[in-house]
């Protein structure tokens, strides 16, 4: 039997549903274990089944509460399901969202439901790197469906879409700027929205102007996905049954449209490219290159020298 | 006389404060324009002059306000002031947020500011590439102040304090999870907390609320910074006169503590890594490694490779 630990014996077990295998095979992806490369490789060919929807939108619009009813939808038609949430990274309060989640804990003794928080890190290139390969082997583990949540408005946001099948945005009359934050730049990568809390006043407005943006963007082409927009409340379970019944038409277009499988790819080449910039950076970062962009840095930040020189002289040099 | 587009000739009607020329330089960079590599030699030994002020925090908090507000206080101290807003990309709505800077028109006629909107490009890496290319034009440019705005809460914050001397964080009461979205990763980068809308309801409650995570935080060393928490209402000027005094304060412990010096040289650092990892994905990218990314992402899609196996390939095969 293979000692307990080994990327082949969590795998297996990962594959049974064992929670704590799982665990421990995320952990390995935060820590950027060397052990990734094997666990990766057994897990290749039984991955690319499980549907993937990623929920985002601006602090307060009730991620966390679509993300716990959608878990308690998928349930009752007895689907596994796993999230990841992802938090901006927060070194001293340590995992600062996790709060928010507590009502989440009535999934926690379903072992149907696998629920993760994973840290950004705080730099650019953190989240392009673990959440796809936490993603993997999820998927490897037989979720059907697989649901990350992220915070926040920008960036984040965007890399998120490129890894999920379909993406929802969510926002929420009476937060200052639910649709300004939805205007600014997750309009593009919306395939359903969500008005949650959609008994608060302001509900209808936020309606109307998300269909007034829809109607202002280019032209598409035939055949393509209109992203509807449903109300939620999703606190009371109001909306989730429509929000589901969107999900499952999506999946279907994604799938008639050829659309789902170019995601996938594109899914893969972020991936690849991911890890190749990582490993170069890597390289780059070895010693003697750090001591060396020390020296280059200090060059840079006197006027000595500009960053593109500097650039060239950590690669080639 | 070198003819105007040159780079010798834009950077030195830069210098003189020629807002077009200044305009077109940062055009360049939004381009990646192969044109830059000859500015930000000819620039190198002008630059690390300006002070570099970032404000972050959710949407509605009123960032924009207190950037208006901060660039008339600087004016009337006699000093240029640039500011760069950082947007989220919005393709088909085009800059999205510009239109909550139009308050910022007031100085839109003052020679002695200068305000441009930078698009984020909505892939990683967008902004740690462009940004900091940016501000080393103001600053070569002789601008004193540059302030750089953001949106959002998350990544992108987090690399702006990595570019910035000083960071505000901006909270507001009222904003739903103006404090949670505090907590979220952005609380350890702030060197000066802003409560901003100090006269709605719940503001002494917001300080309240970061005081005590700030107590939550781990012992600091003797003589490190302890960020002070202002309350502002930046609509009418209340309070600005105080952020700026706790601003020169921040700057005063930059110089004599060495952390000025410090943050500097981690700047270049970043910057340079940013390029030498961008030019390494463009050398990834280039053909006939496109067509050789695009197989292997079909092959990583249906299960047939691991992500690891194909990164190897791609740098290496």
């Amino acid at each position: 039997m293979a000692e307990a630990g080994e990327p082949e014996a969590l795998v297996s077990a990962a594959d049974g549903g064992d929670p704590r295998a799982l665990a421990r095979l995320i952990s390995l992806v935060e820590n950027g274990s060397p052990q990734l490369r094997d666990v990766m490789r057994l897990i290749a060919p039984r991955t690319g089944r499980a549907r993937v929807v990623g929920l985002t939108g601006a602090p307060g619009v009730g991620k966390s509460t679509i993300t716990g009813a959608l878990v308690s939808a998928y349930r009752t038609e007895q689907l596994r399901v796993g999230v990841i949430a992802v938090d901006p990274t927060s070194p001293f309060t340590g995992g600062a969202l996790l709060g928010d989640r507590v009502r989440m804990q009535e999934h926690a003794t379903d072992g149907g439901v696998f629920i993760r928080s994973m840290a950004s890190r705080g730099h650019l290139g953190g989240l392009s790197w673990a959440v796809p390969q936490a993603l993997r082997i999820l998927d490897a583990a037989g979720f059907d469906v697989v649901l990350i949540e992220t915070v926040g408005v920008g960036q984040a946001e965007v890399a998120i879409a490129s890894l999920a099948d379909t993406t929802l945005v969510i926002v929420a009359p009476g937060m200052g700027d639910s649709v300004q934050a939805a205007k600014a730049g997750i309009l593009e990568i919306a395939d359903i929205f969500v008005v949650n809390k959609s008994d608060r006043p302001g509900a209808q407005e936020a309606v109307r102007d998300l269909r007034a943006m829809l109607a202002m963007a280019p032209q598409r082409d035939e055949g393509a996905w209109k992203p509807p927009i449903v109300l939620s409340s999703a606190a009371s379970g109001e909306g989730i049954g429509d929000l589901v019944g969107r999900l499952d038409e999506h999946a279907s277009w994604l799938a008639e449209s050829g659309e789902g499988e170019r995601r996938r790819v594109a899914r893969a080449r972020e991936e690849i490219t991911a890890l190749a910039v990582a490993q170069v950076r890597e390289r780059l970062g070895a010693l003697p290159g750090e001591a060396r962009l020390e020296d280059l840095a200090g060059q840079v930040a006197s006027g000595k020298l500009d960053p593109y020189s500097a650039a060239d002289e950590l690669i080639d040099g």
